[in-house]
C-alpha cells in the first residue's frame, strides 16, 4: 500500500530546519514507504538536505516565504495562512497534495489553521490535542487536551471521550477503552461543575459510546496502566503533562547526582548501565514525541518545539500509522455512531435544524 | 522557650489511630518541647498510647464522640464542629487551648470548619493550601493552592501570592522570595483571564511587596530551584502536585522493574543502594508532608491521608516550627504593610467602608 505522503513544516521547532530534515530522514531510513513534501525556506531545506540523499529522493520542497513566530498569536497567523510553512503545509492537507502534516511551530497558531482550513468534523466543537503517554501496563495511554482548549464546557469534555476512545482502539486494539476523567478526587461531588456534567453525560451514555467509562482518575494515578484514555481540559492537561516531564528530569538529575557521590555508586552506576538506559529511554519525551490533533477533517501532527531529530523521527511515525490505520475515517464513523443527544450540536445547527424541521 | 501545645485529631487519616499517635511519639521522641492535646475517641488513644509512654506524658486527650468521614460534605460537617475530633482540635485553638491543630482527615471540611471557627486574616478572601517542595537549588519551594479553592479569581492569587512569600521568608530566610504564577506558557497572552490580571497586578505591586515578582511559569520547571514561590488556583496545584508524586512513583517502579531485569543489574543495585536510598528519601511524599492553610487566624496543619508515622511526624515538624517562627503574626503584619489597593478588601468590607465614610 502506498502511504499518502506526509507535509512537513521545516521551519516550526526552536531547534531549527536541520533537525526537522534530520527527523524526517530517520523515519524514512527506518520505513521507506514514506514520502514528503517538505515545506519552508527552499535553499535552507535543500542545504539541510544535502547529508540525506534518500530523504532527497523521497521530497518534494515546496516553497514558503514567511514563518510563524512563537509568540505570534493565532489570529495574526491565521492572517498569513497563505505565505507560511505552517499554513502551506496544511493547505497541501486540504488540497489532498498531501495525506497529513506534522508542524512543531507555535500550537495555538496550528491549531487555529487546521481548524480553519480543514473545519472540525460533524458533532465535534473544537479539536483536542492528543498523545500517548507510557503506562506501566501493557499499553500505552491516550491523554486529551493537551494544551489546544483552555476553557473547556462538558460538551467539549464528552466529545474529548468519543474521540481519545477511538484514538485508544487504534493503538491497544481494545473494543471499549477504560476512559476517565482527570479530577481532583475521585467522589462524585469533586471539582468544576463542567467535569461533574461531562461524567454524568459520559456514565448515561456509556452503553451508546464505543467506550467504558470508570469516572474520576486523579493525576498520580494515570500512568499505573488501569486506563486508556485521560480525558481533561487543555489547562489542565498541559500543567499534568509538563508536571510529569519535570519530575522525570528532577529525577533523572537526582539520580545523576546522587550516583556520582560516591566511588561505590559510580561503580554501581556502571555496572547497572542497561538498567537506567532503559529508564532514560522511558522517561525521554522524545520517545513519546507527537501529539494529534483529533476532531479534524485531516491528520495534522505537532512536534514539540524542542524535540531532537529522534523525536521528530516519532512524531512522523507516529503521523504515518494514523494515515495507515484511518483515524479520521474512524472517528467520523464512531461519531456518526452516537446519538445526536450525546455529543449534542453547537447550538447553531441545532438551530437550524429546528427551523427545518419546523418548515 | 516553651512552645504552645499542638491538638492532634487523632482520627483522621485513612490509616487509623495508631499511626497518628506513632507519628506524634516520634516527633515528640525527636524534639522534647513539644506537648500535645490529642483529640478524638479516647479509649482507642489510650490503647495507642500504651506502646509510647513519653507520649502519654506529654499529652492531655480530649474526648470527641464523633469523626468527619472523607466523603462527607464541609457543610454537613460543620454542623458536626462540636462533637467531631477535627471539630473540637479547631476548637481548641480557638480556645486558646492548643496554638495549632493537625489533621488528616477529609481536606474540604478541614478547611470548612477551619475558617468557619478562626476566620480569614483582614484582607484576606480565601485560605489557601500551602506545602514545601523539593527543588535542585539550595531551598525547597512554597507551592499553593494545593486544592483548597477549586474556582480562583485574581484577587484570591495575589492574596496567595502575599501569603505564600512570608512562608517562603520563614523558610529560606530570604528577602525578597521569588514568586511566580503557574501557567500553560511564559508569554503574556497565555492563560486564564485570571492569571493574566493576577501578572498585571502583582508586576505593578511587586515594589510595595516583600517579594519579587517573575512572571509565569511552566509545570516542568517549578523544581528547579529558580523559584522560591509557585502561586496556582487549587484545582491545577493538586492537577501538578498529584501528577509529580505519581511520576515519582512510576520511575521507582521502572527503575525497580529494570534492576531486576538481569543478574548484573540486581549485582549494580546492590552496589548503588546508598544513591537509590537517597532518591527514595527525596521521592517519598512522607518526607515532604505537612500543608498548612495560609491566611486563618490560627495555625492548622493537613497530614496527607495515606501517610504513614514518619509522615505524620513531619507534618508534626511543619506545625511546630510554624508556631516557633510565628507564622500566623508575621503573615498578619505583611499584609497590614500592603496597599489597600493591591490586595482589596471583599466588596462587602468596601462597601461597609464606604457607608461608614459616607456618615
Amino acid at each position: 500500500m502506498t502511504l499518502p505522503r506526509i507535509a512537513v513544516d521545516a521551519m516550526g521547532g526552536d531547534e531549527g530546519v536541520q533537525v526537522m530534515i534530520d527527523g524526517a530522514a530517520l523515519a524514512r531510513r527506518r520505513h521507506d514507504r514514506f514520502n514528503f513534501l517538505l515545506v519552508g525556506d527552499q535553499p535552507r531545506i535543500e542545504a539541510a538536505l544535502v547529508a540525506h540523499p534518500n530523504l532527497r529522493a523521497a521530497s518534494e520542497i515546496l516553497h514558503a516565504e514567511d514563518v510563524v513566530s512563537g509568540e505570534e498569536k493565532p489570529t495574526q497567523a491565521l492572517r498569513r495562512a497563505k505565505t507560511t510553512s505552517m499554513g502551506l503545509a496544511i493547505e497541501a492537507v486540504k488540497r489532498g497534495d498531501a495525506g497529513a502534516a506534522v508542524s512543531a511551530g507555535n500550537t495555538g497558531a496550528l491549531m487555529a489553521m487546521a481548524k480553519m482550513a480543514l473545519r472540525t468534523m460533524p458533532g465535534i466543537d473544537r479539536p483536542a490535542l492528543a498523545a500517548l503517554l507510557p503506562t506501566l501496563g501493557d499499553n500505552d495511554l491516550v491523554m486529551l487536551d493537551l494544551g489546544a482548549n483552555t476553557d473547556c464546557d462538558a460538551r467539549n469534555l464528552v466529545q474529548f471521550a468519543i474521540m481519545g476512545a477511538a484514538y485508544s482502539r487504534i493503538v491497544t486494539g481494545l473494543e471499549s477503552p477504560r476512559v476517565r476523567l482527570l479530577n481532583i478526587g475521585t467522589e462524585e461531588m469533586k471539582g468544576t461543575g463542567a467535569l461533574r456534567e461531562a461524567a454524568a453525560e459520559l456514565k448515561a451514555a456509556d452503553k451508546s459510546l464505543a467506550l467504558s467509562f470508570d469516572g474520576f482518575t486523579e493525576a498520580d494515578k494515570i500512568s499505573r496502566g488501569d486506563v486508556d484514555v485521560v480525558v481533561t481540559d487543555g489547562f489542565s492537561g498541559n500543567i499534568a503533562l509538563k508536571a510529569v516531564e519535570g519530575a522525570a528530569r528532577f529525577v533523572a538529575d537526582l539520580l545523576k547526582r546522587s550516583f556520582a557521590s560516591s566511588l561505590r555508586s559510580k561503580v554501581g552506576f556502571l555496572i547497572s548501565r542497561p538498567a537506567t538506559e532503559l529508564l532514560k529511554h522511558h522517561l525521554d519525551p522524545n520517545n513519546h514525541n507527537g501529539a494529534v490533533f483529533l476532531g479534524l477533517n485531516g491528520v495534522v501532527v505537532k512536534s514539540h518545539g524542542s524535540a531532537n531529530a529522534a523525536g521528530v523521527a516519532n512524531a512522523v511515525a507516529v503521523t504515518a500509522r494514523l494515515l495507515e490505520e484511518n483515524l479520521t475515517e474512524r472517528i467520523t464513523a464512531d461519531l456518526a455512531k452516537v446519538g445526536a443527544e450525546v455529543i449534542r450540536k453547537p447550538a447553531r445547527a441545532r438551530a437550524a435544524a429546528a427551523a427545518e424541521a419546523g418548515q
